[in-house]
């Protein structure tokens, strides 16, 4: 078989920045070093060679109300190889009562046209023995190390605090790591069953109903269910200050909690609900939804400082159509946005460019950490030799105006319409093959597999150290009751 | 009739210190200024003269497993007044599905022989159509203006965040006052279970299944609630800095919470758990438990600066024999400790001798902050013309060393056996009759009347005043869905 | 002499809201109570009657570059009383080396023609033998307990951490208070250098030279000082949340931390310094500048929640003439702004009108809150027999548009220009005059009195208990050195 | 030339933990992979092979009243090289006056015998035109990208705050990084003579007379100095949760900081100035003092959530003979500590075995980190081919009782004596040169080379254009003084 050869390029990895040729064969790094010859040669003259985006956090072709989200496993992975990402990884979501195993089967026939690897977190949206037991097999024989616990959405996908603190102790047992939706969900139903008999039925209802602090609540109260019952705990979708705050002050008592910001939290706000066009608004109904100015700052700061590990899209594309289900009624609005192909291309602009953060740390927040945290380093998220070939050669010259009508996704619509973006693939390969080519999609369906995550990283068998160590001890008395006053 | 006067006395309120002499007459402060004459003389040369006590938290004659607490509305308020304290404010807990008409009428007759005035907390131990309609016949007609939940206590008195939502939006109605017991019902229930199947059933263990982090959680959620549904909230028992962490930090946001931490977290840890006879930690054994002492100095501050109220003890006493209903499984063990007579010594002795508060902050945390949050100020907590003559004349100079077989109350032990204090009652008054002087209790059975509250502080007011200002605005479209991208 | 009786209104202290009426006899308030009768009656119906305003941080008639500030003790203390203000607290500032007693002397003899009571505070300015002697007469005989000390303008006022330690320390022993300008004077200077060779020379850079973090630093220098110096400490125009988050976590150790925000801070923002017109930007020309909205947020929770203790205005006036001087460097444009008439109707309509604080709030932080700080209470800030009759007869129902042309103060504009009040005093009494009556200014020339404040606050005296208590303490050794490993 | 290969490890970086050999050539990684063969071989089976410690905080043979800190670069870097440390990094500290690089040349006279790797920070220990020219010869032509202030020591290497934001804007513009000693110099100075002059001369003393609210204040300042400079900045011997939290708290607005811990502060406690032995409490005496347990929990929580970065010794050792300088005078009592051949040990028995840190912590704190922020890696701190084969064998089962009798170190005892450590070196390699093996020492005097330092890390880059993005804007105005009111 013969090589590919990435020249002359600039290779940057969350802790390196140096210049050096990759060789690439049978889809994994061969060589690394300067002058490689011998096979194609991809020209990266001028360009940043990056460990491929992976982006831990999508729904592709989730199942709502009758019909689907609208990006499946081929247009979804598209997007994300369009846009410099590599590996996606979905969320399998038992129905209440349903296997996990049948649920994981069902989420996997999906995945057959995937253009890029991809990986699952499974859902606990219920419990019992059998939920129980089945968590054993799915970490020792599905490759799956995480479980997500939904806070919100009452009635459907969520759990309880007792639900959550038997799933936490076996996820500690496991060596798995509990993902968290945290909304407070009962007090989202109120709020919103009071908003709409207030006659607030638009998507600006849809923000009122889930403020901040009922992000925040539920984000501490996930904290402390995983220290009392001994896990990490990993928080998806981290929008606003109060809910990094809650993260900040568990770390800085040594807790192993990690939070995921939104490239939308990061770049979008609150005042897109007030458009006077219902569809604009609606669009943008997400859960969390977009927030104000001022936590922006808040989570590009927590990037910089690491109280932050990963960006994220939570890419749940309807399409406007699927949207105006919600007309009359905000909470019928289907919650999701898209995001997979501008995730890295936004935050190159909005982050590295002005400065916030460095290129390093660009790649820290948009692979490396996400795949330590997920147990796939250095396979994924990485510039080593024996690593996966998923990379991007990034041009920093490379720009374009985004916009509904270019993009791979299948909606008809773009949450970024409008932004300018400056940094953009030349290259985007995926295991070696090279989906993208200077904005021509090369990608092919069915390339993308299965990663296969093990349990027990290194922080969790720390954490499970240290809390066995400052275990609970029994004071041993004799003659119990003893004496007097 | 004829008047009392007190005499030669150094008056300390809330905010003043000054010399004078005050005339009661039928029960209320007629006249206050120098050289006052005419009627019974009240020696109060070297003392000064206070707001006698309010502890708005006892349990006196509370059911327990076919039992009562030990303490009736007798030796309690007997308690009361021997240490200084001329008001008691208990709690009234239906039992689910209860009218909360009937239950007050049930706790309203275990009155009888109160010798110091009294009120109640009406507990919310349920919900429905008919709790939400009774509030208002509490409110309105039965002179009560505070309603207890508990989030502890999983499968008796614990209410979910659907209740508490519902419950906090009627009192923000009503302008009632919610109170919380703050720790996570779930997570303590499992810790609890947890902690018997590893052999752990000792009373440290009870301190063990509930610790900081569970009560910390409450707190904040309980806050967050509050602040959604647009009421004031008052946190019982602030036992920790995770707790008053949670209060500070949402008073700096200009939220209207109170915080109430016991004498007992104040002056007493948790080593006491760790004693070698069952006895001695078993009597100690109360909800939340003591804490490490790092705690007692975030609990002190809290006083010192204002981000906590009020101290109170939480009352709830049990003999010996009623805690070894818990020998072999601490889930048994009534949870409760006394405190009431001991209350303003202790903080006399450890908060202002050692200047960690000013007498004026000691009235402030024990009588007027109190008197003003359940809205019966000046009636209660002043010293002022018309207020009821509850009071205390406290001789800095008298000490004692205390001990069970002198106290008032029905138990047999005392957790702050062997503390010495400075600083006692020469004389206490409740609405005009001497009920101690000099250590001899004169107390009489049956004095003791109901304190009706109104609603409607103005600090619930002007946060209503703020919550109309700030509320969602439905944005005005016309043509739904609009157009565009 | 004849009684003046106020009648028919509502009377709101920091902590009672009651209808009576009000006798005043020789300025004193004589009687308060129901139907009062007899004297010239002032018919408060509709209205609030309330303490008078104190406004601790006023610089009238001060030296400034061979010039004076424009409102002296005459305009000064009428623009005060037209506003409800009854008491203004002055700076005499020594010049370097000066003896303190001789700049009291100066300061003195410009308050002849003062309508309303005053005082004042005791500028440290240089240190040396001669002032720390003198502090004790300043204390001891002049009536002052309070020190003040500029952190910024260096070369001029500013002390560096060595003389304020020294003074703080002066302070404990002789139980006053220090006051601290916080800003780091030597960054002011450097910033303001660099501003102007970058040709920044307009007044938005005097904003620039001077950010939040810079006065967020100085104030938790000066707590610090404080601290180990064992006294309290009251920090002027607290501005922002920078030096706000240092006073809040100083109180939550316990520390006696005051802050001070002006209602200027609290209800304008930066947005003026960047007005095309430079008079415009001029005339808002202070130190601390205005700062972004999210800071006022910061301030308004502090004041409700009792972080924040007053509200003054550093009343400071110069006329568009003297500003003009810093045409081209704005390290010239004098630093002041106006306020004093303005401080409690603006306070009132953007602080209890909104519910951000209640009636009795505000009474405490424009009044009874210093007036205890200062140790003048409850000869001021009181509303009790024996108080001094400063009043204000509050009408809720009563605006204006606050306009330059219908103002007090000497010069020629507002920094308030076109804001909408509404409450204003009906009558404003100063020791029983009325000063004020429905707009018609009636103040006396020569009317006010110096008031003399003792040292030795409560708190002040706590602290130095504590302090005592815990001590360093020496460690006794026998044989020194003793033994070995 | 011969090649040396390391057998049978685990390799443990800052990310990775696998199995794989490595090839050492001419003091070079060569290669990294399964089964190396060729050359000599050193086994380690059962252990970890890690990138050798690098100290970033030394202090050897350094000037003392007219005396030298008894280490020198012979027994220093020996004493590093025992534990496992390979490079040290000292500082060069100009006396008044005197050029900087006067200053290098006398320090860099002192590193012939040397045994392994070593660099310089050059101490600011005064202002003016010649220190701005130097700092940039020093950094463009000397190979040093940092300079050291201090911030106590008064009278003698203290710099005032101009100094420092001189300093630190030079800093910026040469893309170096400034260091701090951060305590209040002025404070501490009159905190001395008050202790002495009431009679503290004790070693305690010292401890008192610098409490960490001392420190925080000065890491506060600091900050905010560089903050308004425009630098990155570090903080050394962070010892306390004030300072840690000054750095938290600037780090969670983006602000770049880094907060260095000594293993002296993370595990011994301010208990031993209390020791009856003068000798054992002058022993530990060191700037800042060792500290109340609390702070340690703060300080392991920082490593593990990454406020703060490394783990160095500030390792200045002196005779108990020297010690004793200060009888009678604690100022007099030379300060410093030892801890260069038992900070690995220590902090892998307390951090890694007890669970608060993962092996790749370990690393990243004990080297990893430091080179990148000093800009050194990945020659330092990496296990990569083409690093510096700086490395030590770790083996995990060899213990120790630590004990003077046993170390390296020139002086005649140790802070840590009597502390049982489990995991040692059973190799420890400088360059490819075995200096220990199984306890023995193979060093050789010289074989140490300065390490040549750039400036402009990635961090300081992308700070310095988030700076000029934000940096002040000039408003444009037209004809000034321009309108009216
Ligand atoms: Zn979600
Ligand atoms: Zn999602
Ligand atoms: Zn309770
Ligand atoms: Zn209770
Ligand atoms: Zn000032
Ligand atoms: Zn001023
Ligand atoms: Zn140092
Ligand atoms: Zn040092």
């Amino acid at each position: 078989m013969t090589s590919t050869i990435i020249k002359n390029g600039t290779i940057v990895t969350a802790d390196l920045t140096y210049k050096a040729d990759i060789r690439i064969e049978d889809g994994v790094i061969a060589e690394i070093g300067p002058n490689l010859k011998g096979g194609t040669e991809l020209d990266a003259t001028g360009c940043y060679v990056m460990p491929g985006g992976i982006d831990p956090h999508t729904h592709l072709e989730m199942p709502f109300m009758g019909t689907y989200s609208a990006d499946d496993f081929d247009s979804g992975t598209r997007a994300a190889l369009a846009g410099g990402t590599t590996m996606v990884v979905d969320f399998a979501l038992p129905n209440p009562g349903q296997s996990m195993l049948d649920a994981l089967t069902m989420w996997d026939n999906k995945t057959s046209r995937a253009a890029c690897d991809y990986s699952f977190h499974m859902a606990i949206t219920w419990w019992g023995e059998q939920v129980f037991n089945e968590m054993e097999t799915i970490v020792r024989d599905k490759g799956i190390n995480t479980f997500k616990h939904f806070m919100a959405y009452k009635g459907a996908l969520m759990v309880d605090d007792d639900e959550m603190f038997s799933s936490f102790q076996r996820c500690a047992e496991l060596g798995a790591l509990p993902l968290v939706h945290a909304e407070n969900g009962d007090v989202v139903a109120q709020m919103q069953a009071k908003l709409m008999a207030e006659g607030n039925d638009g998507p600006e209802a849809h923000a009122y109903s889930r403020p901040p602090e009922v992000e925040g609540e539920a984000t501490n109260r996930a904290i402390m269910i995983a220290d009392m019952a001994g896990c990490p705990v990993y928080i998806v979708h981290t929008s606003c200050e109060q809910s990094h705050e809650a993260i900040r002050r568990a770390r800085q008592k040594g807790m192993r909690v990690y939070g995921e910001p939104l490239i939308q939290h990061l770049t979008l706000d609150d005042s897109e609900y007030f458009n006077k066009d219902w569809d604009h608004a609606a669009r943008r109904v997400m859960s969390p939804p977009f927030r104000s100015k001022a936590h922006q700052d808040s989570l590009w700061a927590g990037l910089a400082s690491g109280s932050l590990q990963c960006v994220a899209t939570d890419h749940c594309a309807f399409t406007t159509a699927q949207k105006r289900t919600g007309i009359g009624d905000f909470r019928k609005i289907p919650n999701g946005t898209g995001g997979l192909e501008d995730r890295l291309p936004m935050l190159w602009t909005f982050g590295v460019s002005t400065g916030r953060l460095t290129m390093n740390e660009f790649v820290a927040v948009t692979s490396t950490n996400i795949a330590k945290i997920l147990n796939i380093y250095p396979k994924k998220g990485a510039i080593l030799v024996g690593a996966d070939a998923d990379l991007v050669v990034w041009d920093p010259k490379r720009g374009k105006t985004i916009t509904a009508g270019a993009q791979q996704s299948a909606i008809d619509y773009n949450v970024f319409e409008g932004k300018e973006v400056m940094g953009l693939p030349r290259f985007t390969l995926t295991r070696g093959q090279v989906a993208v080519e200077e904005g021509a999609i090369k990608s092919q369906e069915g390339h993308g597999r299965f990663v296969s995550r093990p349990p027990l990283t290194a922080p969790a068998k720390a954490l499970s150290t240290w809390k066995e160590l400052t275990a609970p001890r029994k004071v041993e008395r004799t003659g119990i009751p003893a004496s007097g006053v």
